[in-house]
């Protein structure tokens, strides 16, 4: 008995997210996008928190997970990039996309513009939606964190990090666009290198800022689509210039 | 000797103004567009007690500033609609365009395409920066303000409103753009009309939202430029479909 419902329980999942790919496909239609839904993970620790973890373990001698690269000796060796835990892992930036799929089961898409339907809105902060997307060569985690910055007044933060030095996120572009209801939000800008900490990107405010009526408006049945595209910028204003 | 002095601070304030106008056009150079310097105007009211008094009014048997049209019986008759004053005055919407021009100084501008440069962001919230703007046979009232939504945490509300009925309002389409430091931020809705309050329009959120930091960001040495593009969005759905 238990078994058949189980099965019922995932059928009945089976036909929710095929409805909600299908409103993320009617939404971004004309691009013909590849759209990825994205469910909440409720972030096991705060920024706060990180951010004192990282202090403890400077003073252990341990390698700090936020701003890294200035700290460490070896400049190829980074800690765990994964903005939902305090994860002890450090390895070689080749290798992060890989530790980030096998150990936190993170998504990767491939495709130049994609579509991230984050559900569920209405989770408590703090929450985060994490992809990684493969794309002109490169891999980028889309981070989006739903998080109180005020007591009492959650925000929506979303930002696009290279999986790469700083020097090689300075040739890319990324644009997040918002569309429904005759209203459209866009915002471009350089990705940020995930040696850099997303935390402090997030607490900076240089990233894609929603408050919660924003999010609603832009909301359809609790979820969010979020189209997604990549560009190299160098490229751009090199052929700008012939 | 006070002459002398006032003279050279009229010298000065023309300097820093064309400073700002050459700064804004530095911005908006590949455009060629019109730049208008628009100066901030500490508001005398806030949302709160203007709400307050239109209640108060409409006890009184007093037309409402908020929410007119769904009070009022002559439709054709509307009380100012500018935002920065309790104003008294009432009349056609054909004469409110003269009416906040001669009574309020409000600056007209032409052309479809426009920058404005809003000067002086750090001054405390409430403050206000607004502008007329005559495009496609229509007046659009464009409006910057700086609120505390949330106490202590001031944010930018920027939006455009046509003088004009709703249905009027629905065959336009109205473009924010901020761009500076390779980021680029771009809101795109229908314009509201003025018969709807413009401190309702904030309170929802429905325009373009700015948190300090954000400002900040594209904010060049206290002033912040927004580019602002008018067009008609039913001839646009015409020719798509044709």
């Amino acid at each position: 008995m238990l078994f058949f419902t189980q099965c019922f329980g995932a059928v009945l999942d089976l036909i929710h997210l095929r409805f909600q790919h299908y409103k993320a496909k009617r939404v971004f239609s004309a691009a013909g996008q590849l759209v990825c839904v994205v469910n909440p993970t409720h972030s096991l620790k705060y920024a706060s928190t990180r951010c004192a973890a990282a202090q403890t373990s400077t003073e252990q001698g341990v390698l700090p997970p936020c701003h890294h690269h200035e700290a460490v000796h070896d400049p190829q060796l980074v800690p765990c990039m994964c903005p939902l835990f305090s994860c002890p892992w450090e390895g070689h930036l080749e290798v992060v996309v890989s530790h980030l799929r096998q150990t936190h089961h993170i998504n990767i898409l491939q495709g130049a513009e994609i579509v991230f339907l984050a559900t569920d809105m209405h989770l408590p902060a703090p929450t985060d939606w994490i992809i990684m997307h493969s794309c002109l060569g490169h891999q980028f985690l889309l981070v989006l964190r739903k998080q109180e910055k005020y007591e009492g007044h959650p925000q929506f933060f979303a930002t696009m990090m290279l999986i790469g030095t700083p020097t090689q996120a300075d040739n890319f572009t990324y644009r997040l666009e918002l569309n429904r209801n005759q209203r459209r939000l866009k915002w471009e800008a350089t990705p940020r290198s995930v040696l850099e900490c997303v935390d402090s990107v997030i607490s900076d405010g240089d990233c894609l800022v929603l408050n919660t009526s924003l999010a609603q408006l832009f909301s359809d049945n609790g979820s969010l689509a979020i189209g997604i595209a990549i560009t190299t910028s160098k490229v751009h204003n090199a052929e700008a210039e012939v």
